[in-house]
């Protein structure tokens, strides 16, 4: 089986290739704009847009598509996002007809009016640019499967740490960048109360779930919810004093982000845990696999 | 105010026209495939997605969307579906940035998993073609009013009567078919049962809320459903027999279109009510009108 990755050379599309690698897979295609890094498998920098890259990534047996416009900057500009967030992944329903095709959704389609708690019931109702190109895009997922016209499943990404700093585009760069304080030993201004809470997915068991959705035969029309940690800031905070020192933290709430990325309720993923996917088992291991690089 | 509708040759269209007409508007760009006579008002004949015509009607300060490719003509070709359901709408929302669009979607929406009753409260989750790319022309125009970027609304237009005799496209035709059989004193077979219900409105009264809808200043970016009389087709068959003789009309249920067109619970429209929209009064107004041509 033929393998292609968008997006490849993403935070998690490396973590997506180490994976690929660690389990002996080898006929697998990777594209994104450029790679910093030469990778182990063959590699098709450019536009996913341009039509002859595009036409390389759908020749495929299944394709994972990790390329995105982040929420901070689709909400900067719509337009783009269009473009990233919904033209390309549309193309890629229709494109990948008959095969396998697993695309990155994101929690972002539930809003900012969460009911607690969330689970597979709740029906999303978006806030922003980027979760309502993502909700489209599941919509139209989901109409394509119930056609047969497509295989594969839409999985929806919670927060995936430790993303390297300075993380272009997303407005939830802070629950990455008090991963990395800590460990550095640094002065932190927590942007949300201790009471703040998140869904938190180590990069490590993230990428899991997003091979064993692509390598199994399985198909769901409707997205599935990713289990995730259901995190309290405060206590992620004292966790990570077992990795540094964070005795420099402090707190300053930004209601905004408190609003958008820190007031998720609990969260039960019945789908997901049927699907046997399985968030980090608790804080400590979440910790440990943020810095899987 | 110069005002553009598009599907103006159509069949709702053409209803809409006669109704600008009467209310005295002047300024009007009508926009369809071809016209099959000469409208009272400007026509612009052609594609909507040939840019010259895009062109032009978004030059206007408010358009009226009633372009469509129908439910059973999507689903047998989902890719034209695409290109007239989703991709124009998407463009007229970018088109008609600051300016105000009213945009007809549908009851196609809910797809057929409704529990009853309905109202402003169910979320849709559409299990048709035609459905999802309304639903996800909805949360396009939604997140764009969000934003400030459009005015306007997406108005959920239930079934339509009467309909000419072989409207292509529309699984629904038999529900205006039996209007025009009723008026004929013809036979007819009814494809579903008398105790089967659907929601209706006459063309005189959706057309009275989409002018409202057009002219108003108000904006809601959550797709409005219209209200509608929720009707049990043995108590219509029996008030059409005050159009006509009914005596040759025999039932025989199609369990397709029963599910789709033939089980809809009561509806309840508390955000249409207090915008002033009004569904026909009862069965007999519903008739009377039904015939406005």
């Amino acid at each position: 089986m033929r393998i292609a990755v968008t997006g490849a050379d993403g935070f998690v599309g490396r973590a997506v290739v180490r994976e690929l690698a660690a389990r002996g897979i080898a006929d697998v295609l990777l594209t994104d704009r450029a790679f910093a890094t030469p990778p182990p498998f063959e590699a098709l920098p450019g536009e996913l847009a341009d039509p002859a890259v595009f036409a390389r990534v759908i020749g495929v047996d299944a394709v994972l598509h990790l390329a995105a416009l982040p929420g901070a900057a689709a909400e900067a500009d719509p337009a783009a996002s269009r473009a990233v967030n919904l033209d390309l992944p549309l193309w890629l329903i229709e494109g990948m007809a008959g095969r396998r095709l697993i695309l990155a959704s994101s929690i972002a389609v539930f809003g900012g009016r969460l009911a607690a708690p969330v689970d597979d019931a709740t029906v999303p109702t978006p806030t922003s640019v980027y979760g309502t190109h993502k909700r489209m895009t599941e919509l139209a997922f989901a109409d394509a499967a119930r056609r047969g016209a497509v295989k594969g499943m839409a999985l929806r990404l919670p927060g995936i740490v430790a993303r390297p700093r300075g993380a272009g585009g997303f407005g939830s760069a802070f629950l990455s960048d008090l991963f990395h304080a800590a460990r550095e030993d640094e002065a932190y201004v927590v942007p949300v109360a201790p009471e703040a809470t998140s869904w938190l997915l180590s990069a490590r068991a993230v990428v899991r779930m997003l091979v064993d959705a692509l390598l199994s035969g399985t198909t769901e029309g409707d997205a599935i919810t990713l289990p995730a940690r259901h995190v309290r800031i405060g206590a992620l905070v004292e966790a990570l004093g077992r990795i540094g020192d964070t005795g420099g933290f402090t707190y300053a709430e930004d209601t905004g982000l408190r609003a958008v990325f820190g007031s998720y309720p609990p969260l039960a993923t019945p789908r997901a845990d049927a699907l046997g996917f399985r968030a980090d088992v608790d804080l400590d291991a979440l910790i440990e696999a943020a810095f899987d690089d």
